[in-house]
């Protein structure tokens, strides 16, 4: 089994390195699927905040895919309209078990025909810009799986997003194990109000 | 102002990613630091998990620092023998304002001369051999703070704690801005019960 990150330029670093670290501890401690970065080309992928990562594959050399991911970050306002990015996800993603993204990736997905008539999710900054787009049921939640489709929130999301999967694929012993050994317990600690106040806070911050 | 993550061979990905989202939201949002990744040399760092990443600065021609953060990994196995990384950032880390570690990347700072007599934590698999050192009183708690010296636990901790870190340094309005921009609110989910039931789970969450 294999499990494809796609990264472009700025790519947001936490979109896939959360959902990286969460499936390649599935590798390591519950047997989940190998991991491995794919770009347009082999060329390094500048990030959104500065960060510079050499993938492992391209789009050419990319071996079969059981899952893909797609992140998001600024980067995504110009992937829509790239078409070997546009390409290689449409293809790929039929014919995996699970396509997933994080943030803005959701508009990839969406740019890439995967998107039509499902449910979906994005950072809140840009939850009326999905709903604009008229054929996404867009549902303000942490994640949201419709069918092989899963997408969360922003940035930090990606992270629940992976635990979440790994137990439905693997069961609740791997996503333990996952957890535990990327000791992620966080703090529940909320700094200031933005998350009720602020006036493009999602629905799951607001009732919270 | 300028914020330095250390990277070597085998650091683990989520350790130092996590705080770099953190940190250059900051940078991003609310005026803090520029960012950057300083490792031995300007070649190619391979992650523990097998991402690699392009420092942007070298040992030798790294610019003055005013915070400096190491993260941890299996390389830090290794790291504490390295000379030259121990004498970057017992130097550096001397005149910074503060200096992190997440996860094993105490045992770097201890390694460096900067945790004797200090109190400190580690990845709940690695709190026994903290403490064997000796010199150092290991706290089990998410993450703690010592003077100018911050430690958190594994992986994913190092996120609570640059969270924490900003509210201190800049204010509960630059940390609040942060933590929504990343939309870092993440589920209480708890798969399964090793945080509880493990033998070597850490006191913060066999009481929680």
């Amino acid at each position: 089994m294999s499990f494809g990150f796609v990264i472009f330029p700025q790519a947001e670093e936490l979109d896939f390195v959360g959902p990286w670290e969460m499936t390649t501890m599935w590798h390591q401690v519950a047997e989940g699927p190998k991991c491995l970065l794919v770009a347009e080309t082999n060329t390094p992928v500048i990030c959104a905040k500065g960060m510079s990562v050499n993938p492992h594959y391209s789009f050419v050399d990319c071996p079969p895919l059981d899952y893909l991911l797609v992140p998001g970050g600024q980067g995504t306002r110009t992937e829509v309209n790239n078409p070997k990015l546009l390409d290689f996800v449409a293809t790929r993603g039929q014919s995996c078990k699970a396509v997933l993204s994080v943030c803005t990736g959701s508009f990839v997905l969406h740019a890439a025909g995967l998107l039509k008539g499902r449910k979906a999710t994005t950072h809140w900054g840009s939850l009326e810009r999905l709903r604009a787009l008229g054929d996404v049921h867009v549902i303000e939640e942490r994640f949201v799986r419709d069918g092989f489709i899963w997408s969360s929130a922003g940035v930090s999301a990606g992270i629940d997003l992976l635990l979440a999967f790994i137990n439905e694929v693997a069961g609740e012993d791997a996503a333990a194990r996952v957890q535990f050994a990327a000791e992620y317990y966080p703090s529940e600690q909320r700094y200031g109000s933005l998350h009720r106040t602020h006036a493009s806070s999602p629905k799951y911050l607001r009732e919270a």
